[in-house]
């Protein structure tokens, strides 16, 4: 890892503590940098009702939004899980990616003894449902 | 509005602004306050695919999750919309109120022009499901 | 019971061993039927990713929306659990029952020993979230 | 396309009329194929809430699961939109592809003029989430 993505591993694996799975017991945590190198974290959260679960890569994005952080945009989102291999995020995470992340930043797989995998949006969901597609559809 | 409803309600209302919401157009925005007098808030963050969107209410809940909230509950949660009523949360936001927040602790809904009518949490979702009935399924 | 609520119950107890819940091991089961007398069931389908997990309730709607059932319409919805009280279904499930059934239809909540409540969709979701609300935000 | 996908193009075509849209004006259908030969459509179905809403790829598998149907795997499912490109499936739907079909079984995209792209499972979502990621973290 390069010295951003250790700094965001660092950051993900000490959040880890704060996942609130009580259902799975599976933690997981995410953090994300964006072009001015501000920061943002996020946790799996769970619900009795299995449907209604956030998982911690869409917590961080949407912490990212919530702080008006739109205008600048995010250049690399990390994912933590303690897993065999490094953790594969979700297809919904990848929908939420596609929605908010360029297609060629960088996406860093990571599990808690190290190992680590980068993928590129484009990579995670290739061939991606856009905005623009639901205009097309909806005009006819 | 009591004191603390006012200052949930005037965040709230300034936060307006970072709602995404590019295919509804409908901008929705949440604060909620803790026991201790912590405050955290959230927008709505829509997706082209629909299914992928996240309410404010359910932002809100998540960021104070996401900061290590839990010991410290939710006691009120206030929500504001843009309609010609105080705004309704949906169910699936009342479900995440269930998981997260006491039976009798408060949800303020709110429009733009101030009006505002107050629900317990129990109100808005009676009969709720929990964890142990998850357990008691899964048991047999 | 009366006959169609025991109908509905039977057709939905004997659907259990559909379900697919290889992570909560919990299984539900739902039935509905329309004013014309028509019914249709549904099961839980959960996911390794809890948050596209789809509940038993959902599943019956869906079905009978894609059986183009629209124009007729469910007059009482009936669900199941293997739980110690009649089951209590999750508030996504209660906001998809109420774009699509209305406020005074009946819901009857049941577990495998027989016990069962019944409730209206506005006693489950009240004060609920509308199609006028979504357009009284985004015309403003 | 092959006989079998012209089969799955006409079915689904005649089921976009099914789409339960309002909010997005966008009708989606879908159409699959087990094993066996057997057939299952699905629509997209909209929620005033936006994430309440299922997708029709989802609702096609739910309902070959609900029909119990997982002894029959699916062989191949065509999605059709009325899009200027073969429509893109979101990453909530790739996602309970990969927990429902195999990572080889196939999957057309087309449109409604009748053009058409085929992928693998495994091509729209790679390195995806399993079973097995779950039980590994859960177990440490």
């Amino acid at each position: 890892m390069n010295e951003a993505e250790s700094r965001l591993f660092a950051l993900a694996k000490e959040h880890l503590k704060d996942s609130y799975s009580p259902y799975s017991h599976f933690q997981v945590a995410a953090a994300l940098m964006t072009e001015s190198g501000k920061t943002y974290t996020g946790v799996n959260i769970e619900n009795s009702s299995f449907g209604l679960t956030n998982c911690a890569e869409r917590t961080a994005m949407f912490n990212w939004i919530n702080d008006g952080g739109l205008p600048d945009p995010i250049e690399q989102l990390l994912i933590i899980g303690n897993t065999d291999r490094p953790i594969s995020p979700c297809g919904a995470c990848r929908q939420v990616m596609s929605e908010f992340m360029a297609p060629e930043s960088e996406v860093i797989l990571t599990d808690t003894k190290g190992e680590f995998v980068r993928y590129t949006v484009d990579e995670l969901i290739p061939y991606h449902f856009t905005e623009k597609d639901i205009e097309d559809g909806a005009n006819k």
